[in-house]
Protein backbone atom coordinates (compact mmCIF):
# COMPACT_ATOMS: atom_id res chain seq x y z
CA UNK A 1 0.00 0.00 0.00
CA UNK A 2 1.00 3.46 -0.99
CA UNK A 3 0.15 6.39 0.73
CA UNK A 4 0.21 9.12 -1.77
CA UNK A 5 1.20 13.03 -0.81
CA UNK A 6 -1.65 14.12 1.51
CA UNK A 7 -1.91 16.24 4.51
CA UNK A 8 -2.73 14.08 7.51
CA UNK A 9 -4.90 15.85 10.49
CA UNK A 10 -4.03 14.21 13.27
CA UNK A 11 -4.17 14.70 17.02
CA UNK A 12 -2.00 13.12 19.52
CA UNK A 13 -2.64 12.42 23.51
CA UNK A 14 -0.95 11.23 26.24
CA UNK A 15 -2.42 8.69 28.58
CA UNK A 16 -1.71 8.14 32.47
CA UNK A 17 -2.33 4.62 32.15
CA UNK A 18 -4.15 2.79 29.46
CA UNK A 19 -8.33 2.58 29.51
CA UNK A 20 -9.71 -0.30 30.94
CA UNK A 21 -11.36 -1.93 28.09
CA UNK A 22 -8.50 -2.12 25.96
CA UNK A 23 -9.74 -4.18 23.38
CA UNK A 24 -6.86 -6.58 21.91
CA UNK A 25 -4.21 -5.39 20.06
CA UNK A 26 -1.69 -5.85 17.44
CA UNK A 27 1.96 -6.03 18.01
CA UNK A 28 4.52 -3.36 16.04
CA UNK A 29 7.89 -3.71 16.29
CA UNK A 30 9.98 -0.86 14.44
CA UNK A 31 12.91 0.35 14.19
CA UNK A 32 14.93 3.59 12.58
CA UNK A 33 17.63 2.81 10.15
CA UNK A 34 18.73 6.17 9.64
CA UNK A 35 17.35 10.00 10.16
CA UNK A 36 18.41 12.67 8.38
CA UNK A 37 18.53 16.48 9.95
CA UNK A 38 15.75 17.69 7.96
CA UNK A 39 13.69 14.80 9.33
CA UNK A 40 13.70 12.40 6.61
CA UNK A 41 13.54 8.85 8.18
CA UNK A 42 13.49 5.47 6.92
CA UNK A 43 12.01 2.29 9.08
CA UNK A 44 11.06 -0.96 9.16
CA UNK A 45 8.01 -2.34 10.43
CA UNK A 46 6.36 -5.92 11.31
CA UNK A 47 3.29 -5.87 12.36
CA UNK A 48 0.80 -8.66 11.86
CA UNK A 49 3.34 -10.98 9.88
CA UNK A 50 3.69 -8.23 7.52
CA UNK A 51 7.49 -6.39 7.30
CA UNK A 52 7.33 -3.04 5.41
CA UNK A 53 10.21 -0.59 5.02
CA UNK A 54 8.67 2.94 4.87
CA UNK A 55 10.28 6.51 4.14
CA UNK A 56 8.92 9.60 5.60
CA UNK A 57 9.92 13.10 4.56
CA UNK A 58 10.57 15.75 7.33
CA UNK A 59 8.33 18.72 8.17
CA UNK A 60 10.79 21.08 5.89
CA UNK A 61 9.31 18.75 2.93
CA UNK A 62 5.96 18.17 0.96
CA UNK A 63 4.35 15.26 2.82
CA UNK A 64 5.86 12.00 1.19
CA UNK A 65 5.31 8.23 2.86
CA UNK A 66 6.47 5.63 0.87
CA UNK A 67 6.29 2.25 2.06
CA UNK A 68 7.45 -1.49 0.89
CA UNK A 69 6.83 -4.55 1.17
CA UNK A 70 10.39 -6.79 2.23
CA UNK A 71 10.15 -10.60 2.86
CA UNK A 72 11.34 -12.21 6.11
CA UNK A 73 15.11 -11.95 5.15
CA UNK A 74 15.54 -8.76 3.91
CA UNK A 75 13.60 -7.90 7.22
CA UNK A 76 15.94 -9.49 9.43
CA UNK A 77 18.81 -8.22 8.30
CA UNK A 78 18.08 -4.39 7.84
CA UNK A 79 16.64 -5.30 11.32
CA UNK A 80 20.15 -5.55 12.94
CA UNK A 81 21.12 -2.20 11.31
CA UNK A 82 18.34 -0.46 13.89
CA UNK A 83 19.97 -1.34 17.19
CA UNK A 84 19.48 1.59 19.68
CA UNK A 85 17.21 3.34 17.46
CA UNK A 86 13.91 0.08 18.15
CA UNK A 87 10.39 0.97 19.02
CA UNK A 88 8.31 -1.87 20.60
CA UNK A 89 4.41 -1.16 21.33
CA UNK A 90 0.94 -2.91 20.61
CA UNK A 91 -1.84 -0.53 18.66
CA UNK A 92 -4.87 -1.01 20.26
CA UNK A 93 -8.50 0.59 17.90
CA UNK A 94 -10.32 2.25 20.17
CA UNK A 95 -13.52 3.08 18.67
CA UNK A 96 -15.49 6.91 19.87
CA UNK A 97 -17.84 9.19 19.28
CA UNK A 98 -19.34 10.09 14.90
CA UNK A 99 -16.61 7.20 13.63
CA UNK A 100 -13.54 8.44 14.97
CA UNK A 101 -10.77 6.06 16.06
CA UNK A 102 -8.57 6.32 18.93
CA UNK A 103 -5.33 4.40 17.91
CA UNK A 104 -4.13 3.29 21.51
CA UNK A 105 0.00 3.19 21.99
CA UNK A 106 0.92 0.72 24.79
CA UNK A 107 4.44 1.16 24.26
CA UNK A 108 7.18 -2.03 25.94
CA UNK A 109 10.82 -2.36 26.56
CA UNK A 110 13.04 0.92 26.98
CA UNK A 111 9.43 2.74 26.53
CA UNK A 112 7.66 0.69 28.96
CA UNK A 113 4.91 2.71 31.17
CA UNK A 114 4.32 5.51 27.87
CA UNK A 115 0.82 4.99 26.36
CA UNK A 116 -0.16 7.16 23.25
CA UNK A 117 -3.28 8.00 21.29
CA UNK A 118 -2.89 9.34 17.99
CA UNK A 119 -6.92 10.53 16.25
CA UNK A 120 -7.10 11.01 12.42
CA UNK A 121 -9.45 13.17 11.52
CA UNK A 122 -11.13 13.80 8.20
CA UNK A 123 -11.33 17.28 8.38
CA UNK A 124 -9.63 20.48 10.09
CA UNK A 125 -13.30 21.32 11.43
CA UNK A 126 -13.98 17.65 12.43
CA UNK A 127 -10.58 17.85 14.50
CA UNK A 128 -11.69 21.08 15.94
CA UNK A 129 -14.88 19.80 16.82
CA UNK A 130 -13.41 17.11 18.70
CA UNK A 131 -14.11 16.75 22.69
CA UNK A 132 -11.22 14.42 24.19
CA UNK A 133 -13.11 12.44 26.92
CA UNK A 134 -10.99 12.94 30.05
CA UNK A 135 -8.85 9.09 29.44
CA UNK A 136 -7.30 10.19 26.86
CA UNK A 137 -4.76 12.60 29.08
CA UNK A 138 -2.64 15.25 27.92
CA UNK A 139 -2.71 16.11 24.94
CA UNK A 140 0.66 16.52 22.58
CA UNK A 141 -0.44 17.25 19.34
CA UNK A 142 2.86 18.94 17.10
CA UNK A 143 5.32 18.20 19.82
CA UNK A 144 7.70 16.73 17.97
CA UNK A 145 9.40 14.43 21.58
CA UNK A 146 6.26 12.20 20.90
CA UNK A 147 7.15 11.40 17.58
CA UNK A 148 7.98 8.04 17.35
CA UNK A 149 11.52 8.79 15.65
CA UNK A 150 11.88 10.82 18.76
CA UNK A 151 10.88 8.07 21.02
CA UNK A 152 13.52 5.50 19.33
CA UNK A 153 16.02 7.90 20.01
CA UNK A 154 15.84 10.02 22.68
CA UNK A 155 13.67 8.02 24.89
CA UNK A 156 10.63 9.32 26.69
CA UNK A 157 10.32 12.97 27.37
CA UNK A 158 11.50 13.96 30.94
CA UNK B 1 20.09 -8.51 -7.23
CA UNK B 2 20.65 -8.82 -3.95
CA UNK B 3 24.36 -8.43 -2.28
CA UNK B 4 24.60 -11.60 0.00
CA UNK B 5 26.43 -10.14 3.80
CA UNK B 6 30.23 -11.03 2.21
CA UNK B 7 33.43 -8.77 2.49
CA UNK B 8 34.47 -6.38 -0.33
CA UNK B 9 38.23 -5.90 -1.05
CA UNK B 10 38.82 -2.88 -2.68
CA UNK B 11 41.30 -0.25 -3.52
CA UNK B 12 39.85 2.98 -4.12
CA UNK B 13 42.35 6.22 -6.16
CA UNK B 14 41.68 9.62 -6.84
CA UNK B 15 42.89 10.86 -10.17
CA UNK B 16 44.17 13.86 -11.40
CA UNK B 17 42.45 13.57 -14.82
CA UNK B 18 40.77 10.96 -16.67
CA UNK B 19 42.38 8.85 -18.57
CA UNK B 20 42.75 9.85 -22.32
CA UNK B 21 41.23 6.72 -23.23
CA UNK B 22 38.34 6.40 -21.55
CA UNK B 23 35.50 3.94 -22.73
CA UNK B 24 31.66 5.67 -22.72
CA UNK B 25 30.30 5.75 -19.55
CA UNK B 26 27.05 5.24 -17.76
CA UNK B 27 25.42 8.20 -15.76
CA UNK B 28 25.12 7.34 -11.98
CA UNK B 29 22.55 9.64 -10.05
CA UNK B 30 22.14 8.81 -6.67
CA UNK B 31 20.57 10.65 -3.27
CA UNK B 32 21.11 10.39 0.38
CA UNK B 33 17.54 9.63 1.81
CA UNK B 34 19.14 9.18 5.41
CA UNK B 35 22.53 8.44 7.05
CA UNK B 36 22.71 7.34 10.68
CA UNK B 37 25.45 8.25 13.04
CA UNK B 38 26.28 4.51 12.82
CA UNK B 39 26.93 4.83 9.02
CA UNK B 40 23.94 3.08 8.02
CA UNK B 41 22.90 4.45 4.82
CA UNK B 42 19.69 5.48 2.89
CA UNK B 43 20.44 5.80 -1.14
CA UNK B 44 18.20 5.97 -3.73
CA UNK B 45 19.91 5.14 -7.13
CA UNK B 46 19.14 5.75 -11.08
CA UNK B 47 21.43 3.99 -13.40
CA UNK B 48 20.58 2.86 -17.06
CA UNK B 49 17.13 3.26 -16.32
CA UNK B 50 17.09 1.39 -13.19
CA UNK B 51 16.19 2.39 -10.06
CA UNK B 52 16.64 1.39 -6.55
CA UNK B 53 16.55 1.86 -2.80
CA UNK B 54 19.66 0.96 -1.08
CA UNK B 55 20.50 0.00 2.48
CA UNK B 56 23.87 -0.30 3.20
CA UNK B 57 25.34 -0.87 7.12
CA UNK B 58 28.24 1.44 9.02
CA UNK B 59 31.46 0.27 9.97
CA UNK B 60 30.02 -0.87 13.02
CA UNK B 61 27.71 -3.63 12.00
CA UNK B 62 27.98 -6.97 10.28
CA UNK B 63 28.36 -6.08 6.51
CA UNK B 64 24.69 -5.95 5.27
CA UNK B 65 23.44 -4.42 1.41
CA UNK B 66 19.91 -4.84 0.93
CA UNK B 67 18.88 -3.49 -3.10
CA UNK B 68 15.14 -2.97 -3.54
CA UNK B 69 14.04 -2.01 -7.12
CA UNK B 70 11.50 0.70 -6.94
CA UNK B 71 9.41 1.69 -9.88
CA UNK B 72 9.73 5.30 -11.41
CA UNK B 73 7.02 7.11 -9.23
CA UNK B 74 8.59 6.31 -6.53
CA UNK B 75 11.93 6.99 -7.74
CA UNK B 76 10.78 10.71 -8.00
CA UNK B 77 9.18 11.00 -5.08
CA UNK B 78 11.76 9.81 -2.87
CA UNK B 79 14.47 12.14 -4.91
CA UNK B 80 12.53 15.10 -3.86
CA UNK B 81 14.06 14.04 -0.17
CA UNK B 82 17.64 13.88 -1.06
CA UNK B 83 18.12 17.64 -2.25
CA UNK B 84 21.70 18.61 -1.03
CA UNK B 85 22.59 14.76 -0.71
CA UNK B 86 22.95 13.92 -3.92
CA UNK B 87 25.98 12.91 -6.18
CA UNK B 88 25.60 12.90 -9.85
CA UNK B 89 28.59 10.98 -11.75
CA UNK B 90 29.06 8.41 -14.73
CA UNK B 91 31.10 5.37 -14.20
CA UNK B 92 33.67 4.30 -16.76
CA UNK B 93 34.56 0.22 -16.58
CA UNK B 94 38.06 0.02 -17.30
CA UNK B 95 39.75 -3.10 -18.24
CA UNK B 96 43.13 -3.04 -16.40
CA UNK B 97 45.45 -6.54 -15.92
CA UNK B 98 44.77 -10.23 -14.65
CA UNK B 99 40.91 -9.83 -15.47
CA UNK B 100 40.43 -6.63 -13.07
CA UNK B 101 38.65 -3.84 -13.87
CA UNK B 102 38.87 -0.29 -12.89
CA UNK B 103 35.34 1.53 -12.03
CA UNK B 104 36.16 5.03 -13.03
CA UNK B 105 34.01 7.33 -11.22
CA UNK B 106 33.76 11.15 -13.09
CA UNK B 107 31.78 13.56 -10.91
CA UNK B 108 30.14 16.26 -11.74
CA UNK B 109 27.64 18.98 -10.69
CA UNK B 110 28.73 20.03 -7.13
CA UNK B 111 31.64 17.52 -7.18
CA UNK B 112 32.91 18.19 -10.65
CA UNK B 113 36.71 17.58 -11.21
CA UNK B 114 36.65 15.05 -8.86
CA UNK B 115 37.91 11.81 -10.83
CA UNK B 116 37.59 8.50 -8.53
CA UNK B 117 38.79 4.57 -9.48
CA UNK B 118 37.34 1.47 -7.33
CA UNK B 119 39.17 -1.68 -7.89
CA UNK B 120 37.42 -4.82 -6.02
CA UNK B 121 39.40 -8.05 -6.18
CA UNK B 122 38.70 -11.26 -5.59
CA UNK B 123 41.26 -11.59 -2.83
CA UNK B 124 43.69 -9.99 -0.14
CA UNK B 125 46.56 -11.91 -2.13
CA UNK B 126 45.25 -10.19 -5.38
CA UNK B 127 44.95 -6.72 -3.88
CA UNK B 128 48.16 -6.71 -1.93
CA UNK B 129 49.63 -7.63 -5.46
CA UNK B 130 47.90 -5.24 -7.22
CA UNK B 131 50.66 -2.55 -8.80
CA UNK B 132 48.19 0.41 -9.72
CA UNK B 133 49.34 2.26 -12.91
CA UNK B 134 50.30 6.10 -12.37
CA UNK B 135 47.29 7.32 -14.21
CA UNK B 136 45.46 5.68 -10.89
CA UNK B 137 47.32 8.55 -8.94
CA UNK B 138 47.18 8.55 -5.77
CA UNK B 139 45.45 5.69 -3.32
CA UNK B 140 42.65 6.56 -0.67
CA UNK B 141 41.80 3.29 0.63
CA UNK B 142 39.77 3.50 3.63
CA UNK B 143 39.90 7.14 3.76
CA UNK B 144 36.27 8.27 4.67
CA UNK B 145 36.29 11.13 2.87
CA UNK B 146 35.97 9.67 -0.23
CA UNK B 147 33.06 7.18 0.56
CA UNK B 148 30.31 8.82 -1.28
CA UNK B 149 28.04 9.40 1.55
CA UNK B 150 30.36 11.57 2.51
CA UNK B 151 31.25 13.37 -0.64
CA UNK B 152 27.55 14.19 -0.98
CA UNK B 153 27.21 15.70 2.49
CA UNK B 154 30.86 17.41 2.80
CA UNK B 155 31.81 17.99 -1.12
CA UNK B 156 35.21 17.15 -2.35
CA UNK B 157 37.91 16.81 0.73
CA UNK B 158 39.94 20.16 0.79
Amino acid sequence: MTAAPRVEIERKFVLTEPPADLPAGEPIEQGYLAIAPDGVEVRVRRRAGRSTLTVKSGPAHVRVEEELDIDDRRFEALWALTEGRRIAKTRHLVPLERGVTAEVDVYGDALAGLVTAEIEFASTEASAAFIPPDWLGTEVTGDARYANQSLALAGVPG
